[in-house]
């Protein structure tokens, strides 16, 4: 039978896992692999995979598309390892939340009989592994696609057509530019999350302080409740867009403070009139891609999905909406150094 | 009939009318005014109050508990129409968040046969109005009590009495202490908040950072859409505190920038693995107060209110927890310039 393999069944993988059996595909044998014995099982009780593999080359044997959704530091690892097993033309994903080191990966690792298209579910919650598994997770978020040099036409519309399969929706970028847009919009927020909290924490007035603290205090603060290991590689494999992105916000910051210092009282009316507006502006929507219509509610076969016909039409959707776009008078500023450390 | 008074009736206003009158307090008349008379109407309607008055000091006359729920940049107008209004002996009391500067109004501006004794209830939604006001919205939040030089124990035993009759846990402090952690766990995350939406939005990059844009940067800029004239009335009337703290967590960032730059993976690993733990442990509630034990459900009438007697039990309680805590090895450091520009 027709097979994808899940290499990770965390958070990402198994929610990917429920996601595509509650889909339009059919026919297709899901293949899991996990570390531990106990994380296997489970994602194969909750349904999130037919077959529970006992090692990562055993899950991707004849497995037409593998899904990488395993912690970015193990990511070399799991790519070596599966490496001599991969068929010929077969699709490889991912899922982490960096992509330039994961592409150097990619290219240094896999064979090149496969196609290596990246790509990064956007979405999360601040709790780990296959307990909060949820086939609803990408459900309405955007998925970034991030093909490498050499991927077939066919195996990028093949992670278009999971994207949209599993509820979200395709937006295509280059490595380059995903991580500096997700240092600003992801990985900013979750340093600066995380600083809020331990400044508070480390303070003599803690005690009383964390009496007061109320929902916005909690909510701006979520994010530091993540998982350690996922924030440690976050900031190793995007260090220059983030330090670039942390120096960025300090100056805006001292803008602020000056606003406030002032005695002009329309000012800082006005920055913060601004900032309302426009970010109901965001939220009601404007900027987001509208998700293409799906077609009529048919079965899709593995072979739809490989085939890349299916999907063509959402590729095209996809590319013209990031071409529609109003060019940007420049890119933000990135190093060229990016990070090349391994562990 | 005893009278209870709100003026003011957005979102706080209408809720603690909301509240009061699902709450066990018994033989009240809620009076209230706003200047709009399309609120005042929408407040009657809703049952947030029994009689709307034509002025507020009008909603005054024969009240003995006079609640002013306005913005803060009106609180100074407000207690000068109602100054000579007001009964002998009447408890006068605010929903400000800033407190410092509101105690100094006071003092100021309200005759000396009244009792002010601050108020603030932590609890708020990003939008505003009595059209979102909740019976709901105090429910297991603090609820800061903050009596003035002059103010009877009795009058400080009506506030803690309402606030519990709200569903809130009373949490006594001076205005100083208030104002300086409220700056940090509210004011300094209102501006981060608000910071980190301008510095996105204004990236030459951000319409392709709007697609991405998921659920973490929408909470962590949540604070951001909240009422700009109220975001002003804060950092006016508590500017040095937040400009403090605002100074402090530059020093933080910059030790996150150092770690996420260094070679020290062990070290970033463990700071955010330390945040996390100790932010679970806060969620965990060991730092909140414990919520004193309701007494058997029995009607309350205005006169045990006034009276103190039945909320005596609960102000020692609240002050307890206070006392019991470690005592800190210092306060934050705090300016002893306070602003006093009125508007």
């Amino acid at each position: 039978m027709a097979r994808i393999a899940i290499i990770g069944l965390g958070l990402i993988g198994g929610s990917l896992g429920l996601a595509l059996k509650r889909s339009r595909l059919r026919d297709v044998e899901l293949t899991g692999f996990a570390r531990s014995r106990q994380t296997r099982d489970k994602a194969r009780k909750m349904g999130a995979i037919d077959r529970a593999a006992s090692d990562a080359a055993d899950a991707v044997r004849d497995a037409a598309v593998v899904i990488i959704a395993t912690p970015i530091a193990v990511i070399p690892d799991v790519m070596e390892e599966i490496a001599p097993a991969l068929s010929e033309g077969c699709v490889v994903t991912d899922a982490a939340s960096t992509k330039a080191q994961v592409m150097r990966w990619a290219d240094e690792l896999l064979p090149h009989h496969v196609n290596f298209v990246g790509g990064h579910p956007m979405a999360g919650k601040e709790q780990t592994g296959i307990d909060v598994a949820d086939a609803a997770l990408f459900e309405g978020n955007p998925y970034c696609v991030v093909p490498s040099v050499g991927a077939k036409e066919t195996a990028i519309n093949t992670v278009v057509g999971l994207a949209d399969l599993v509820g979200a929706t395709p937006v295509f970028m280059d490595a380059e530019e995903h991580d500096s847009y997700v240092a600003a919009i992801s990985h900013l927020p979750l340093v600066v999350s995380t600083a809020l909290f331990s400044l508070a924490r480390d303070s003599a007035a803690w005690p009383e302080m964390a009496q007061l603290a109320s929902s916005g205090f909690r909510d701006i603060t979520r994010l530091a409740s993540g998982s350690p290991e996922m924030s440690e590689d976050i900031c190793h494999t995007n260090a220059e867009n983030i330090i670039h992105w942390l120096d960025r916000i300090v100056v805006e910051l001292r803008r602020y403070r000056d606003l406030i210092r002032g005695e002009d009282d329309e000012a800082l009316f006005k920055a913060f009139a601004r900032v309302k507006l426009e970010r109901d502006a965001f939220l009601a929507g404007g900027a987001r891609p509208r998700r293409p219509e799906r077609p009529a509610e048919a079965g899709v076969s593995l072979s739809d999905l490989l085939m890349g016909h299916w999907a063509a039409s959402r590729t095209r959707e996809a590319m013209k909406a990031i071409e529609s776009q109003e060019p940007p008078p420049g890119r933000p500023q990135r190093s060229r150094h990016r990070p090349t450390r391994e562990r």
